[in-house]
């Protein structure tokens, strides 16, 4: 279903970038988790406009919860929020009616909707939808906290930068550093090299995008389905409803291109009576289902669309070519904002995995 | 659900390696859709094992239609049909009961069906079922004919040995250039250099993988989501379907991560009076929403975790480290056979969304 | 899933009767369509409150509509709507806490949500939620009448009191007429039997129920499926959603078990050169499919289980015998106020069986 | 979805009366079950022919198990069906080709399948297919009888002679008597006459049907969700999609029509240190979910559309009123064999609602 996902606990998303509210309903959530608005608070201003590196649009993105929560704690019944869009400055967009921008879902979007399309701002596709599934995804948080599974994304690189790599000897500890951290990076001093890259693309009335690695770990093995409701299916159907989005990797991902099966397989092994792998080539999950190992992928975040300078397109509605100069806010870059968008659908479908398995009530049980 | 995927068409899937046989429902295939029994032969003798480069197991794999096809053309009721097992050597598994082979799914399988599986020849999860999905993939495939859409994978990479890239001004001709082979590479002096590669893997009694690149053409405009059903996240959601895939990418993919939006838009043009893009970076997909041009995505595919050398490992009954061989058949490469599994599935994908926004009756018309 | 009805066209619901505001998200509602306010408002008005025999809360409970419509026509995304509640008189409930109300979902909620929910005027189970279905059911109206699909309701029986029968050889206007009226009898004179009859249950501080027809008129034949997703099976999951709804039947219904084959068969015969039935004992569908005739269903309205006089429960909290006397607000019937809430779940299972099977664009077409 | 019923335990069902073979896929089944074969011949034989008063269709109708079962317990992999169809006397219906047999889906079928149906014999629409329900039922019996719930139908009245009511005392012994017997009725004496009745409408070349009424016990509160979801519309989905069901209600049903709230409301007591009823008018249902006591509910069953006499109907494909005489096997009734797909798709929806909550592992426990 279009703006539904989830099996047993899903998330229903709607909003147009200049209407009255975007929101969602989180459906299926069990009840007894204590709401942690800390964390919710956290998540979602991570995920807001910060410093000059961002767009201009400051607005507070505070989702008011209508349902489904009494003195802090869920119900059980579907938990439904609204976020109010306060700061709808239309008239930068009216003069791109029936303008395709490059990258965008201007024209795509017409098709789809038969023209019928509130299409400012990016309408429906904005990016600001992604404050919905921050929120639900800070939700689901809350329940991951609760049976002690942790989820942190780093910005592997931007534009070619790099962070240093995972130290996987105890992401428990990387992914407490990067929560603790605004701008998503392990090695502190790579935070300004990036900022600057991303200001010098502003410079040049241009955008950069990157890679986002994202750790998930204390997962229970035997998560996820074989086929088609693997939990690398159900991570990646998530990861791609992230717009900007354009690939995903789990594990050495597409590095097992180049490797040989004895390189490639991780070895099994018993310690402290637990089976473990020696290494984790393969991101926690073997035929689609978790291994007990921290699950690992990464995902790559295209360079904005929206840039200052003059590009070539069309006029849809009129069938002609022609040139656009977008004016208004945009962003020279996504990707540090995104880390927690990735994090959040994350969270929501793990959270899913194990209402699946586990059921409504004992989720927090179980290997 | 675990084992039924797609919206309006939808597969369900079934079978263990070693059981009676393996099979699959096709449901909501729409009426009057001439079955192809040719198409179907040559993309399922496609999957099977070719040459010496391939396991020894040799079966028909015929697939045997129970219903839902009259005469050669669809009913419009679920198409079911199931593949007999003829071929268990499961003498050749039964050493290895307990014990996780690195890179299988023989642990978490355990732990998830709770030690109740069949784990024989990989179970339910062994790469036996893609047979099930190149059935299904090519019923689709006879449907997306009926509209001119046509799709092809080639191998771009073998264990670091590059297939030339496609063509991108004439990808009717190199699909139709696949399709006419057994060995999907578009320069054809490379079939014998990647064949080698995969023997001397086989002499080490190891195993490669590599990259599997996909063109889709002339989908109509339109087609998918927004967010959660975007038609990236329901490709990617089937490909991860497909054992040993471990990355997807969609036009240019990871690359993205080192261009800027100057490079990575594509700027829309007039062309005959219709909309098109002058570059093709996005993979014919904006807001996860086909835009008329051709849908290009790869994935990478692990080497082949059966390798016949002795191996580090558990006994997870036994609670143990063991050393284990793999016996018995195994490829030393899968993915000039993965190939065809990749356009099947991407056939199912495609007919679902037609289907989806077509309807039951004129998914044949339409922008 | 628990909130989430239908298959293409989807409403999710949220809401406690005693929270902020109730409400819902209908997805895959297709673009282009018209929406008119006026009949919003009017069925809105029909489930409200009316004149004494009904509930004293009396609130505006006016749908906010947030997303998914521009200039009064349906985008295609999601339409999100809320209700606020404005009139909680939480306080006489208050004395309630724990204390299973006979024929009510105090107990079985309380079970359902591990003691989390918020049981104040019944919470998620209120009756109030049926509102939303109403806003729901009212846009997929608008939708339905640019098909030129009507659809009306009327009671039956109250407490035994019979309207007259339907005359089925002129249902459009049957149906006219019903819409054009607030109490919905097809017999003017009943409405004054029937309110003092509802009248009396109040002096008796009891309440009463009966049975609502609907009769739905102009569908295309073909609409269905066979099995799983007839369109009696689709109608019946929608109407036991609505709360105290206890039995459906169609056509002749619980009639059919003393009648033989020969009297239950509804002939064929050609009119107009169109295929129809002479008689219409199976409610227009045949094998779940609709054949062209009029769909015609009734349901039972158990008596409102909220009574004023003194009755014999149980605190499930203390675990022991209690007597319990209601106060505040309650209907002595809602089957007057109910009958909008079937015509507007009919819509919806209706719209969404049209979506389905002649997609997202051309469903105003087809036979 | 069209032929897949069930959130995560699902049925996909296929087969036309006449094809190869019918058959279904049961996924999302637990693992560890002990699989009955007795129970699953005891149901299967209970649904076949039986005496002149049914089909001379004779067939073994004994499901091939393909998958999902391993030394007589369930796997947790799909558990894949079939049915060879082997008495095919299709040269009876050839002369039916185009004509619509009243009260059939020939003609709705044709409609909806745009003619490319296999008609013959009822084609998918045929209660043949219900083998299949009863074989995937029969699978989730041997599920429910690991947590000790029980399911029994009789035929409360055919052609107006009724059986005897319900002990409601002791359902347990109702159950387990009518699971004892062929012939599904509480008075053995009713048998004889009941019986006779068949015989008369088939001297008359005419049908008869009836009404049937099941029970389930020890269920656990808290089954079921509100609103959409709830066990009432879950299982009325299931009932519709049994041929000839056309209609259904909870506890009293009909009848609450006439009854007051102060009769209608069922007071809890606590007994034994558990909460339950007194009366159970509401079926053990509170707001769509089990309140502990027994789910008690009734269908009719319209007679049989497959008389032997001479109708009035409609060729359709040659768009003109004929008669038609229906030579070939048809029973007189078939509410006798109904029972048992009742039972079947009552346990379905059980196992299902029971996974959904409680989990893939530990649906035996939980209260």
């Amino acid at each position: 279903m279009k703006n539904v996902i989830g099996n047993n606990l899903t998330l229903t998303l709607f909003g147009e970038s200049h209407g009255k509210a975007i929101g969602g309903v989180l459906d299926g959530f069990p009840a007894g988790v204590r709401i942690d608005e800390e964390l919710i608070e956290d998540m979602m201003s991570k995920r807001r406009a910060a410093g000059t590196i961002s767009t201009g649009r400051q607005e507070a993105d505070i989702p008011e919860f209508l349902s489904g929560i009494k003195n802090g704690v869920s119900e059980g019944t579907p938990i439904a929020f609204v976020i109010a869009n306060k700061s709808q400055h239309s008239g930068d967009y009216n003069a791109l009616a029936g303008i395709a921008r490059p990258g965008h879902a201007d024209y795509t979007g017409h098709v789809h909707y038969l023209g019928f399309e509130d299409a400012r701002g990016g309408g429906h596709f904005s990016g600001r939808l992604t404050a919905v599934m921050v929120a639900a995804g800070a939700l689901c948080m809350c329940m991951l906290k609760e049976r002690g599974i942790a989820i942190g994304t780093h910005i592997a690189s931007l534009h070619g930068i790099c962070d240093r790599k995972w130290n996987e000897a105890d992401l428990d500890q990387e992914i407490a550093l990067l929560n603790s951290r605004r701008f998503a990076v392990l090695d502190e001093t790579k935070e300004e090299v990036m900022v600057q890259e991303i200001e010098k693309a502003r410079m040049d009335l241009d955008s950069v995008g990157g890679i986002l690695e994202t750790a998930v770990v204390h997962l229970p093995s035997g998560l996820g389905d074989p086929e088609f409701d693997s939990l690398e299916s159900m991570i990646a159907h998530a990861m791609f409803s992230i717009p900007a989005v354009k690939g995903i990797q789990f594990g050495k991902g597409f590095d097992f291109a180049e490797m040989r099966g004895s390189e490639a397989n991780d070895p099994f092994e018993m310690k402290d009576g637990k089976v473990t792998t020696v290494t984790n080539n393969n991101g926690g999950i073997n035929g689609g289902i978790t291994n007990g190992m921290p699950v690992l992928f990464s995902t790559v975040i295209k360079p904005t669309p929206s840039i200052a300078r003059k590009q070539k397109t069309v006029s849809f509605t009129e069938g002609k070519n022609v040139e656009v100069e977008i004016h208004g806010r945009h962003d020279p870059a996504i990707i540090h904002r995104a880390r927690v968008v990735q994090d959040a659908m994350s969270a929501l479908v793990i959270a899913d995995a194990l209402v699946t398995r586990f059921g409504q009530i004992d989720w927090r049980k179980g290997q």
